[in-house]
């Protein structure tokens, strides 16, 4: 694992390197997804059937098939072992009381001339949920897109995960059943988002599409934005552990590790104003990896996008992360609460060495679903307020219309939008 | 205007052909942007002096020059006439006032094992603003897009606006001065949004670009999104009116006036349950389009896509509004407080007579960047909460992290994630 200190004259400009990561701008999934939409928007059914044979071998005769019905949602939670669905349960019982937190709700005030202004509040009527399939098909993961849509109230929560080659997770249709989702579709890829968003004769169409998927799934988000709403684009998953050399070495480095574990791309950083304590835990990572299960992610994740950075002091440590706006943050320190109002950008901040990213991943309460690539600059954790939308709210009185009309009819002639002048003229007294 | 009546049997046909509007996905279009946004990464300033001089026929030989300062916008706001100015700052004051009721708060609470689990709000760094130049260059739109920024505590507003031909407008850059505007370039089409996002030799790279553009701009903000921020996708304007035959027919028609008068696209729909009142409401509108500055605007808008529709009643026409999910719902009746419980959708709701779309344009308070084209379903106003974002906080106690790391183990373990469940692991008692 790389070592870089913020002391020398390149530091900017390594952490740059380091941190780099660019969703090439590629013309050939670009074609490849454009085509995939226009195909299913036009074909429908037709189109999605031979798509999902194509890209995940899964050969269907009708439709109909794609759908998989409540009662083998049912069947799945019956099926899976008591430990795993306790597990399930309390999870998804944290998460729904976290979330409830986010509710918002509508407002109104009036002003001293007596017009009512506010804003109301009301859900999204149907939300998409894309859960990737395969080997990182996740229960967790479902919980954490269909439970803050169920919270805010969507009335339709459509899920849709590829069955590659016809294979189903027990575990993800149990938590299916547990998260409230109203209907499950076995489809992926860029083919499943389009039936999302333009509906066809099986799958109905959604007002928002959420959930993180491969670089032809963010790419079809991205390109149906505005026919739908969707979440945000979903880069390599990322932590940065700031720590001041108390915690136990072992604990950050499997910290580390369990990005490192997702992808060969995931990116783990550490950053220490001791350099010591970096090296004890470069010791402990030697010492563990090994044992790993997945020891070559790891270790690949580690040696092409890791480091530990040596700080100047605690204060520095939160500056680089604020550069960098990591996904998950951990403040592996004694007194986090300290440093806390000094971090301006993270998905999520983690507070002292008991508080591993592993417990946010899964059962604390927040989402997992997170800003990566610098964007937690600008996104927000995924939560209640995706599913919840805004109308503003205007009701003047006979009186308040007096000031507001000629205010009105001012500015509209001067953007020479006469019947907007006169709209508003019309409501004043001679 | 053509007439329709929800109890004729292809009704619901001829709502969809009215209000179908589809944004062509035009490869031409997306092929010149992509081109753009990719010259304007590498080639920065050099690219940008280029296409200004190309699309907006305005030859610079520095960048800077392409910088409006903060002097020539004080300057802006003497030269113009008092009663514009005096306007421009009761309408900035009343926006002000509406959007510091969106301002969101951070929060926390802890559970029953003393785990610390909240929320922390704060605001984006930079935003970049986006205001369309030449005919359509309105100040109302610099203080609708920058003040929500401004009170959500943005640092650096930069707003961009197209000068064709060198020609700047003096009430745009007054409004500039007097929202906040940290600083202002002569910007426009893909160009604009590529430095936005890019960021180059002369213009800042921002966190969020906001505003509605042409079909260059919107698929530009589609492309960078994921990079930055971007608000909605707009479409052309709308107005739905909704009346119960009580309110001046010239009102009413001069309402219908008021969207069709920005665009021959632009919809004006009426509804209303008595068909002698949608008669009298037709011939205001004879009556008062000859003599309209834009009378060739508002006339294609409304006999292309505007409509009078004879409803059952005030109850069904609500449900044919939350079908369409206007930009903006005029409630014109007599008691729209019974009413506005049964809107589900809609950008922005004016409620009774007095209430004129356009009062909400210029200076209700409320934004008057609004979802068009449906998108009310899932978007909202642009409000400040589009320039504030989240970041999930967990601390766990010695005692809490026993329960969260039990149920983390078990789902890790589950979804063979052994990084993961190790780490949580660690932290157990033995």
């Amino acid at each position: 694992m790389r070592r870089l200190d913020s002391a020398q004259g390149d530091f900017q400009l390594q952490l740059k390197q380091l941190t780099a990561w660019e969703e090439e701008l590629d013309h050939a999934v670009n074609d490849t997804v454009r085509e995939v939409l226009e195909d299913v928007a036009v074909r429908g059914d037709e189109a999605l059937l031979e798509y999902t044979a194509r890209f995940d071998g899964l050969e269907l005769s009708h439709a109909a098939e794609l759908e998989i019905g409540q009662e083998r949602l049912q069947q799945a939670l019956l099926a899976i072992d008591d430990a795993s669905r306790e597990a399930l349960e309390t999870a998804a019982a944290r998460i729904r009381e976290y979330h409830q937190h986010q509710l918002q709700d509508s407002w109104n005030y009036r002003d001293s001339a007596g017009n009512l202004l506010g804003q109301q509040i009301t859900a999204l009527e149907s939300a998409g949920i894309y859960v990737p399939g395969g080997k990182a098909s996740y229960p967790s993961s479902v919980l954490m897109n269909a439970i803050p849509a169920h919270v805010a109230g969507v009335e339709q929560i459509v899920m849709v995960v590829p069955a590659p080659g016809g294979e189903v997770n027990e575990l993800v249709l149990a938590a299916a059943a547990i998260a409230g989702v109203n209907r499950v579709f076995t489809l992926g890829g860029a083919q499943a988002v389009a039936a999302l968003a333009y509906g066809t004769e099986t799958v109905p169409a959604v007002d928002k599409i959420v959930g993180p998927g491969n670089i032809y799934v963010a790419t079809a988000k991205r390109m149906v934005f505005g026919r739908v709403g969707i979440d945000m684009i979903a880069g390599p998953s990322e932590i940065l552990v700031i720590c001041d050399g108390t915690t136990e070495p072992d604990w950050v480095a499997m910290d580390l590790f369990s990005q490192a574990e997702h992808d060969e791309n995931a990116q783990s950083i550490l950053l220490c104003p001791h350099a010591g304590y970096l090296d004890r835990v470069g010791q402990s990572i030697e010492k563990l990896l090994p044992e790993m299960e997945r020891a070559p992610i790891i270790r690949a994740s580690l040696e092409g996008r890791g480091a530990m950075i040596l700080t100047r002091d605690l204060q520095e440590a939160v500056e680089i992360s604020n550069q960098l706006a990591p996904e998950h943050l951990e403040l592996s320190v004694q007194d986090p609460e300290a440093l806390l109002p000094s971090v301006r950008h993270a998905g999520a901040i983690f507070m002292g060495a008991y508080t591993s990213e592993a417990l946010g991943d899964y059962c604390a309460g927040p989402n997992h679903v997170l800003p990566t690539s610098r964007s937690a600059r600008f996104f927000s954790p995924l939560g209640v307020y995706d599913f919840q939308k805004r109308s503003s709210v205007i009701m003047c009185s006979a009186q308040g219309v007096q000031e507001l009309g000629r205010v009105a009819s001012v500015l509209a002639r001067g953007e020479s939008l006469t019947a907007h002048a006169r709209s508003a003229e019309y409501r004043l007294d001679e």
